[in-house]
């Protein structure tokens, strides 16, 4: 994480935690509502917070990053271990609650940023390493929605994947055009903060496509 | 992509542009029924039209193409975004008419031979390279219906990916006994056009596989 | 695999295969209750055998075992083109039958523990090689899940992946504190087959996540 690394920013790293204690909450909510046993909501915990990380490094052939930096996945397990009791009691909605989708932003602003830089680091070019901040961002979502069979919530109508492709373009341009690093990666990370919790705020979507004859999905 | 870069064949290169437009239009189009949102649209055209390379690129441990040579990727794009706009009024099935899909076969043809190529070029077995064609044309499509979850198309009856065998096993069989490169890529890339547009055209198809005693599906 | 291949283990070989024999087994019938095409059910009973060792080989970036080692591959596809028309005529629970059972704890217990060894000789921590050997026994039942659309099982409630998890957690642990690797290759091989065969006889499940608020899953 060359240009991060050398910013030796604190502040980053927090983010991270704390958007990998949203993500793993994610995956909690996501098992339980489709009945998976307490280790498949765990997988699913661990899944989500390491899963686009995952995807990112293999597309760019780096060693996959949990297998070095073991806290992510170790945290999202403790997560899944202490969230799936509450989810017991408490009922469903943990992660639509305001402060859980705070901190899910605060996440995909964090990861999306980071992994644009890792990407950048392997020395691909601009476009390509803002589409893999996205990736590393959305990524594990993805991967979650797919083991419980429901529509990638990436993929229909929410402002999620496209306040990623914002901050991390935004991130790669500012660098092409020789501004600061942790300048650039400021601005990066509060504007993916900032079109996210903004589309949460005032329940932007995306129009969904819809094709006059085609046949409908089933659900 | 040693055979074809050397016979410095621009035919294949028509054909994967074609192809390229003809799978990200069927991209387009799955997510239009499963009623995504434009840029669950675009990235949807993307992965149909780079998947099946990706996955042959990641079981080979060779850098994704995609990362180095940006075209097939850029022109998914772009063709998603124009067919946005003429899918929401011509409505939806584009995807079945007889040129696209004549294009989609072009592109399944000259995908499937040049993914046999990449992994010959990387010392793999021959039944591996027709094994690794097959996936370089269909992975993209089953990543596709994965995304919309549908049933893979690949999968169930069509004649599609049996086409690219039979085409991906010729060209590696004439290889092995020394048959000129660019009669060998010919000869594969003609044989799956014939056998899936002769399986269009008559209406082929495979027979599925039916277990008397076993609960069916809820499809 | 240095360990089992100093050790020159010839009964993990015949677990791998009688396993190869059942997950093939378990793709064939997955593939028929999914009303697959002929090509589809060969294609499924060859990604359950070997989908979890090659998502074990990317994840650890090794080259993929199937395209030096093809015998599982090819096994697999014998069984499927054996298994089609037996299921066509006896009809649909053969891998619910007690000796497939016992074969497909076979693979399981062969699988992950070869898996966690292969991935101590990366040279990755003690607790992600007992996870990569859970992924490499299990890693292809899920994607077989994925492509026929239905609750991964694995996730579901089935004591499986714990036992897989146990064993491979007691094998890595008893390296670390400089068991004979023979030894501890059997304990935990035999942990795997004990806690499975035992689930199976006396029918124990995990309990599965409930969250009383929730919107449930329509399945």
């Amino acid at each position: 994480m060359g240009v991060l690394e050398t910013s030796g920013d604190t502040v980053i790293l927090v983010m991270e935690v704390v958007g990998t204690v949203a993500f793993a909450l994610s995956g909690v909510m996501a098992g339980a509502r489709a009945r998976l046993d307490w280790l498949g909501v765990v997988v699913l915990a661990v899944v989500v917070s390491v899963g686009g990380g995952t995807l990112r490094d293999l597309i760019l052939d780096v060693p996959i990053d949990w297998l070095t930096e073991s806290w992510p996945l170790l945290l999202a397990a403790a997560v899944a271990v202490v969230a799936i009791p509450v989810v017991e009691r408490v009922g469903g909605d943990l992660d639509s609650r305001a402060h859980v989708l705070v901190a899910d932003a605060a996440g995909l602003a964090a990861f999306a940023v980071v992994g644009a830089d890792v990407a950048l680091d392997q020395g691909v070019a601009a476009w390509a390493a803002a589409v893999l901040g996205v990736v590393t961002g959305v990524g594990g979502g993805v991967i979650r929605d797919l083991l419980v069979r429901r529509r990638p919530a990436v993929l229909s109508g929410q402002i999620y994947a496209l306040a990623a492709l914002a901050g991390t373009s935004l991130y790669v341009l500012l660098l092409e055009v020789d501004v600061e690093p942790l300048v650039a990666t400021w601005l990066g990370v509060l504007t993916i903060l900032a079109v996210r919790l903004a589309a949460i705020h005032w329940d932007w979507s995306l129009p969904v496509l819809r094709a006059p004859g085609g046949d409908e999905d089933e659900d």
